[in-house]
């Protein structure tokens, strides 16, 4: 009966990061750089939280878009930490980032749309919008510094143009979009039937200042303007599926039917969980991202690897055209033959890079870029 | 820009039962017999599990379709108590009954493929539907004491027929599906290339014998069959959102697919309290419905109401012709003149009838019984 499915599921790309993790827990003693989630724990405000919220008997159905308490709680947050204006019937809480994704693209798209998405970028995009129906449309923003040039950009732009999609700090390349980068997506957009979908998930950390907000540079276009946002990556919560998304209330009141079909609400608990956490200081574990990104900038630049240097997020991006392998191969061969997990850049787009993540303790990035070195030395 | 969003989502029905719900909380003194969920707590071993769970640092990621611990649970639940054969792997942890459902249709429609919806039945499964650019065609059973008629289910089977949706015990009516209506599901679909989508998720509140499963009754049809299923009934969960959809297993891999581009996972650590919920007995919950059931049905047939008598769930859905009002201005003036809350049978399809929910203490029962019987002599 599988050939009777939904034709865009069916036509879902094939290139899963997940495969390559899998195998490296497969193989004895491999130390795993795969990691898309903070390795830290939660924090203890979050942990005390949840026994209490469970005694008090929330753990029933909440409203769709979230209990109020939770949204006021991210709305005033917003305002407060990124000078975002959404009031708190302009939030949907979801079920983590994904969710929130999801609905922006699942309820914006129709048959025949086109999304634009920068790339390097992760899977999750093309996949939502090849569910719709709708085309994805590469910005390859290799040869920019993973920057967003806006000839480039403007020149992908026609009438069937529906959105663009901005991850900044960007995974899987930990680059933080740069004011210019911003603008140039907003004289694309701006008078044009064009949403930008701000995939803000890593934007808490971020190593020097702060990561410049899109929503925040052009309210103007808030009635175009998307921004998903999750708890996962911010307060190491990915397991608590909270996140949510931000938008001007028409749009926002329609994605919420989309939301209440898909998944009702979100975990009650969680939502307490949530309000918890936002207001806790996270600078602890931004500062041991740091310190690990340091290290590996220095690795990599003594091994003459070639990769723009990562402002924000725990990803890092080199790339492996002198090797002359495929990035499928250079990841088999790395976890079989040094073992070291990293994730192929093909999986995002680039088959000339890999991506490494950092979101490991020291101790086994140390480890790990010893055997990558013996390894790359090796080809 | 709403007007540019996608469409299906633009075309959902406007009925929307919550619309009741606020108006009867937003009422002073008003008694609710709306909810969808159980009034009880969650059990003793739930509650004290997840502290344990998140001590052990359950707080990441889990694999997309579940836990293996997960999965292997309720395959080997559904095999000891419903008969059903699913092996671990033929199993997606869902976000509530509701992914699961929203993952079934979403998952296997096409635009323009129809599907057969019995009817009295929730919304959501028409807006799911509507949601796929699907077309619902209902198969009205209200003449046949909400069972499912062979000659008129196959008067309604033609090529573009993709699903037949059951839900048994239904809401809102109570009934349980008889074995000749499965028989007569099965006639209808065997041979064709139409799913079956059983939503199951009321079908361990049974007050007599255990209710008939389509999956069990014909595993020759299990390419063709999806079951939908939730904690949020059975062990008063509705709040942690745990659910899952059980298919064969090609199946299931490709709408994995899509519930990882929709959630990514199920929180990590209600996994685990899902494991703990369904080894625990929840006979004094069914037996505490049971004895409300019947105070519900003495209340009604003394006062001469018309009504298919409940065997599951906790829906009772009496016909309301005779008083000659439609049944948002029934249960409109029924909040405002009586103050009790129940939802009209509009948003399930007849207009004739209200939809009441005994899920609510029998003081309030007895209480609201009393007001409601004053309000139809006053009609």
């Amino acid at each position: 009966m599988t050939e009777l499915l939904n034709r865009n599921l069916l036509s879902l790309d094939p290139h899963d990061p997940q495969r390559f993790v899998t195998l490296a827990k497969q193989t004895e003693d491999c130390i795993l750089l795969t990691l898309s989630e903070p390795d830290f724990g939660i924090s203890d405000v979050v942990r005390t939280n949840v026994p209490k919220s469970l005694e008090t008997g929330r753990t029933h159905y909440v409203p769709a878009p979230g209990d109020d308490s939770m949204r006021v709680a991210v709305a005033d947050f917003e305002r407060r930490t990124m000078g975002l204006d959404y009031s708190y019937d302009e939030v949907i809480t979801t079920v983590g980032g994904t969710e929130a994704l999801y609905l922006a693209l699942q309820g914006i798209l129709n048959p025949g749309d086109e999304v634009i998405i920068p790339r390097p970028a992760i899977g999750l995009y093309e996949n939502i919008v090849r569910l719709s129906g709708a085309v994805p449309v590469f910005l390859d923003t290799t040869e920019d510094a993973y920057q967003i040039n806006g000839s480039k950009l403007s020149a992908l732009v026609n009438e069937k143009t529906k959105a663009v999609v901005l991850n900044s700090p960007n995974n899987p390349t930990g680059v933080v979009l740069t004011n210019e980068s911003l603008q140039a997506v907003r004289d694309a957009v701006a008078d044009k039937p064009i949403f930008v979908i701000c995939d803000d998930v890593y934007n808490r950390v971020v190593y020097e200042g702060t990561c410049p907000s899109f929503a925040a540079a052009f309210p103007e276009l808030k009635a175009q303007t998307l921004v998903v946002q999750s708890l996962s990556n911010s307060y190491a919560m990915a397991g608590f599926r909270v996140g949510y998304l931000l938008g001007a209330k028409p749009v926002i009141e329609k994605l919420t039917l989309l939301h209440t079909s898909a998944v009702n609400c979100v975990v009650a608990f969680n939502q307490d969980a949530a309000i918890n956490a936002i207001h806790s200081d996270i600078m602890g574990m931004v500062w041991a991202y740091d310190s690990r990104r340091k290290f590996m900038e220095e690795k990599l630049t003594a091994l003459g690897m070639d990769f723009v240097a990562p402002q924000g997020a725990f990803y890092v991006f080199p790339s492996i055209q002198k090797f002359g392998l495929d990035s499928e191969t250079f990841c088999t061969r790395l976890i079989q033959e040094a073992k070291v997990g990293v994730l192929p850049g093909i999986c995002f787009g680039s088959d000339d890079h890999i991506r490494i993540s950092y979101s490991a303790p020291m101790g086994n990035l140390r480890m790990a870029m010893a055997r990558f070195e013996n390894f790359v030395k090796s080809l």
